[in-house]
């Protein structure tokens, strides 16, 4: 994904770290937060690294605000078997929801491909308004 | 919490931010991060906070590595009621457990009280394990 051989739908980018649609979304807005440089979890991943994930965080977190209005953001980082990672490369998910939505589990969820057309839509909206700031 | 009133099982602190155990605890270890500074959420919370606070997890986590050595590390911080944030104080939960441990859920929990005298053992041990770092 980083390197652009699997395509991804980007939400931002910088030097440091890249944004994007989870095309298997928990709800319309899934986006995850991943660092360039290789590392499988918190204990691997420089001081640096983390802070640029969770700077960029409050940036998409802001644009969500705006463009989705959720009553809520989860954000979620597993790390290791125990938990259930299964994507051995640092991952910050943030699921932003409503009110009222059925419960969200930490560790077992179903992969259901989403719907690409508003994954899409809701990508590109998400990341004009982080341009736009 | 912060300011000593109410007491509280002490795993971490520096100038801007405390660590402390959940005394309903979902695992052994499971440990709360949050800003001295108030701040509700993502969206209030200031960038060098946030920052402080990532900072903090991954000294945390190594020391739970060291101490508990799971087999995993959830990272979750809810933001707004539509996530069912129930303490209106930013927190950064950190849950380390086992491999074949339940499913754990991000918006529902049993708020059970654990053992304080291990929670009190626990945190010590950690709080030990990161001061000698």
């Amino acid at each position: 994904i980083i390197k652009g051989e699997i395509p991804s739908v980007r939400v931002y980018e910088n030097q440091q770290i890249l944004a994007f649609a989870d095309i298997n979304p928990i709800t319309n807005g899934h986006t995850l937060i991943i660092p360039k440089s290789h590392a499988e979890n918190i204990w691997e991943i420089s001081g640096e690294d983390l802070i640029a994930i969770h700077q960029a965080s409050k940036k998409i977190s802001g644009a969500m605000k705006k463009i989705l209005n959720p009553e809520g953001i989860a954000f979620l980082q597993l790390n290791g078997r125990g938990v259930n990672q299964v994507v051995m490369h640092y991952h910050l998910h943030l699921i932003p929801r409503e009110t009222g939505s059925s419960e969200l589990s930490m560790t077992a969820w179903e992969l259901k491909s989403g719907d690409m057309e508003l994954i899409k839509k809701t990508a590109a909206r998400l990341a004009g308004a982080i341009e736009s700031n």
